[in-house]
């Protein structure tokens, strides 16, 4: 269950509106490292948790804090939109040329769709997608999406932060890039409380290893086709990372046959010539 | 530059075929955990790959031998499709019901569209989608993305093996299972080849880490209205993952304002109330 | 900045686990009807909204309280994925059978994808999108926006209250369908507060009605080539709904010419024949 | 059954070819709020109406007339693309940097997919997407998304309006924000005809309204954790807009527990630990 | 400008309503293959179209029909939604096990979102999509783009012929059936008018082909890795279709070299082991 | 079973880096018209493929040597990206107002996602979709499918030659160029190899041509309001393309009724009034 409190969690301002930085701020609300995704990945994570309960708490507390993100950039989308200074939105019916002004990089959506104000998309404007919300159910599988996330999401805010020149705006993105470092570290950390990568790995760790194909389970396989030897690298050779194994170097080769389809079925309807 | 070879990277059998069956295989084809995304994730991140070029050499040879697994599952899905026995597929035309019982829980457009064959869609018929392709120019970012996507992949790739009662089919899914297990192994390899997860985070590590936020980058925040005490986890106390800071625990508090934003620009033509 | 507190808004109860019904609360989590979209539309409309505060508030307190509603119905999407009783998960593995009775007519990305938990798509699996998160700017038309979502969304609600014989899930959709009631008037109520619909039609009232067409901005313009009399409907004569204007009925006649295109650019390369 | 005819219901002259306004208009063409929206959602509305026939005869009438808006809009991006005059096309494979000039705002692929016409995406490129089109089945449900779509179409095209300075452009627009403005009217007369709003409300009306949760369906709850007092405003005090029931203004509160979900089951390969 | 009459172009009756026919239909309407798709194409080609007025004419005639064919379809889902006989809609409330029967295979939003009516979708709900209008501005590829609409629309339409053992059905798939073939003809008959396919090729026939790479433009290029002898097919050796070239057989070769990328800018933050 | 080289298909030089270019190139990798699409459409039609084997090698060869034009279209977006002169990108930190300044034009997502590399986008930035690869199990519609795809994609491949002044990009760009000249003729020449035009068509040729409609399957059918007389072209008079029939000439005629559809289902709660 939720509550809301009307201040932000961090404060969010604006010197020189920048319809431009509007426009990249997006990325970071309804791209595929934003907010949004992060936000409602932990949620949906916490709402079908099965196990032990400490870490369906974890990630409510987590999740619920990344809708505060949501609303932070969201509001610094609106407040870039406002043009140059106070006065240009005045000006704005008086003088049509500015509104052209306006628009240079910016998305124009901002202004047809949204009267000045942020959207459930990306940079480019490209929606949202639930298909982006990983909750797997397997607890190594959804930190390690986490990890993911959060690094991509902070890598995202260190780019907008290079971008802009505006000190609020810089304030605010430390203070995100300053979480998405906490929440790199709080998803590994739950690695390290399931017992560290040796004891994770290979995810899922409930699947008997012994099931799975064991001449090619440690093995780099090269596709190259000059067929080059071992190249002594760290995932070649040596001890696999979780210790159940040690690296192999080979070469592609054909475990199967051609293949081959039996001819249509009839109902189906292709050409004569391939029945 | 790419070639081919006729024959199989694995053996791909069907004893029983089980159009079911062929329409959850499609969520190991073009699903979010699925081959495709992992494919064209490696080599978009070979194709853009900048620094030492072993990296880019091994996101090379691993995602030309995703393309062998594409074809392997799309072969399952076709031979899947041809019904029970050799004979249900002459059948089909004297005999619509025939037609009619293979389409159970079948995809209908494994029979409308495709004429028995796999697409390039998940198990509900989804189109595959390029955003799930993450390439970001990151290595750490780009790695953990990489066991993001094996450990959903494995975990996929076991609950299918659980489902299906075919030998060849369970065969060749404790190849992929297999294979995923290198795979993990492997992205997690090039990390430690990075210095491990202490050089490696905060990803980028190339961001001055003094710029970001100090107060909250170590803070695991709770959300909990009820302001519970610090449970004293792994991600509540003790020294962070990346050995660069101290875990601690707090309470969300409002560090920023109510946000205010302008009245509506005239040629937005909100409502003349909001004006 | 938000809030959570670890007891669902209203109780959710699931007697007779059914795993049809998860796949069809789906829709009510992340269809275009859902509560995904009601909740992002809200909130997005609060963090973008611009005059008078009161309007943002509202939008905020409710915005809020969606989130408890999703929380709610992926909770019910769990427990009916629990099977038909507490064995059946445990028999799972012994019984391979069982796990594909369970499969039935479910959304097969419940098992595959989700390990038994809800996800951010609708009730065919095709993920929630941003792109249905209307907040325009225009208070009025947000106002309509949110009238028809609760509409649409009540209208499923009583569908899956239907659908459903659990006396838990009936509860629960109850709840739902009261909520929906009262925020259908809720968003009405903004709209008599705005003045009523005489003074808020046309949306945005604040574009001067003069400079709109006043050939055609009170006909109702039939194309039915039979030409047929005036059907002397409500909405084809006497005074129109907001005030301003007096129905007519016409029949469709061109008022444009046939269009007229230039030849295509050279560097177009249309083929030659264009040219 | 449909006819045409080669000419257009309205003038579209372009006196100033703007590339960049071609882009825009995409939005009244492709977008959500778009003409190929509100055709489809009225023609999909009426081909699966149930009830009275006058109210499919109508929705067929003016699903019919939105076919000739996309034309004249889609007249109207194919004529703003053909640049600044009538020699620039003519120059263009001479002179490539006139090529590149035109490129600068606009869409790339008016050029490169299109050959300098109207595409069927919105202002960002982004595809028209049949999840839009709503048509429940329920006639006020409709109706209200019909109001919405006409709400948001005609605050786009005031936009639009007061965008462009051309003439011919303002010309068409003013056209068309003269037909919303019918719209609009015309779907709150259906919604008269059937009764009005106490009528109508809450919608489905043939829900029996007893049957849901009579608790907290006339309740405002408030979600502000600072547990503001009631602000006495239309929507938290004084009769319901439907006249069925009394506002009252409520702090959220729980009235269900915290979830328990079971344990995972085995063959869905959580992690050992969460078993 | 656009005209209806009430009636439909041709008869649609159904005699065994059958759900699971209605989702199947649905393939028709709003897949790829569908009518949405051949309608929209034909009329964004025709509105786009510049060059000589009688393909435009042409394309606006059958893109005008095509209306017809969805309106058809649309009917024959609603009609086919309505159980397998006329009491089963009555006794759907007292009897609550009835709806749950009817919901067997069929799409659970035909009930839910659409109250038994046909969507803007395909088989398996996933919405109609605006990137499959194909209108490039090249009369020869788009005409192309028909013959394949109208090839693989005609393969679905025998396909749900032989599906479905209602005459109704069949008789409204043959006459569909019928009027592919002729629109087949009718795209070819352009090609034809154009000159023929040696006039036509190589697409856009516009492009100087001496500026074309002359050393691959009509090599087969074999990429597999056995390096066959060239298979003498018609693909390989002797005139090309459009009698401008000799087919030649060759094996992949490399033309360019190793690609080398510049180190990652810095303000994009990769890792500091790849500057 | 794929292998890769290091080198490339043809060499990717790039004197004048263009971000702006690099937008545009992506529509020739993520865009409909583009590379992603031909390659995954050739192999899902080869792993498909029933009937003589000859298509299916040759489907492979192809589909295997597009991904190779993938990667020189990747890297000469990376290329593209790298900004005006070797300077620009180690400037880039120190100089913040150069990364604004590169940022012109192009998709903000190449600097924010991907640290300047290419992604699996269109030019607009909207993801490659998996609905795009058509592979119908009919050989002649997938021909003519592939036949569509190489007609824009070399009309595209034209468009993007008279964009750029690069004579790196003009001369990787004529290479594609010649392809998609030699790949029209490939399909056109499997056409051939079935049997030519008129033993190809109607397609699908094995369903008999007797149960189709005879009434309407070689007729022109004008739905123009203004009923013109025959106007004597290729596609309405004379034998059709196929031999197998003569075009007509006629006007729309209604072969149906007005259609009726039953009330509403009590469960689906309609409005009352719909009852």
């Amino acid at each position: 269950m939720f509550y809301h409190e009307k201040k932000l969690q961090f404060k969010v301002r604006v010197e020189k509106p920048d319809p431009n930085f509007a426009r990249m701020l997006q990325q970071a609300i309804g791209g595929i490292e934003g907010e949004m995704r992060v936000c409602l990945q932990y949620l949906f994570q916490a709402w079908g948790n099965r196990g032990p309960a400490k870490y369906r708490d974890m990630l409510l507390e987590t999740g619920t804090e990344e809708i505060s993100h949501i609303e932070m950039l969201c509001t610094a989308v609106a407040l870039n939109l406002e043009g140059a200074n106070g006065d240009v939105i005045d000006q704005a019916v008086a003088d049509n040329p500015v509104v052209e002004q306006i628009m240079g990089g910016m998305d124009p959506r901002h202004y047809l769709s949204a009267g000045l104000a942020a959207m459930a998309t990306d940079a480019n404007g490209v929606p949202f997608s639930g298909s982006w919300v990983v909750a797997s159910g397997n607890l190594a599988s959804d930190m390690y999406a986490n990890v993911m996330a959060e690094a991509t999401g902070r890598t995202l805010a260190t780019r907008l932060w290079e971008y802009t020149t505006d000190p609020g705006m810089k304030d605010m993105l430390a203070f995100l890039i300053g979480r998405d470092a906490m929440h790199q570290n709080q998803w590994l950390a739950v690695l390290e409380d399931l017992g560290g990568v040796q004891s994770v790995l290979p995810i899922p760790n409930s699947f008997p290893q012994e099931l799975e194909n064991q001449e090619v389970n440690y093995s780099f396989i090269s596709t190259n086709i000059e067929k080059p030897d071992d190249p002594k690298t760290r995932w070649t050779t040596g001890e696999s990372i979780d210790g159940k194994g040690q690296f192999k170097f080979e070469h592609l080769r054909a475990m199967g046959e051609e293949p081959v389809l039996r001819p249509p079925m009839k109902a189906g309807h292709a050409q004569k010539e391939q029945m």
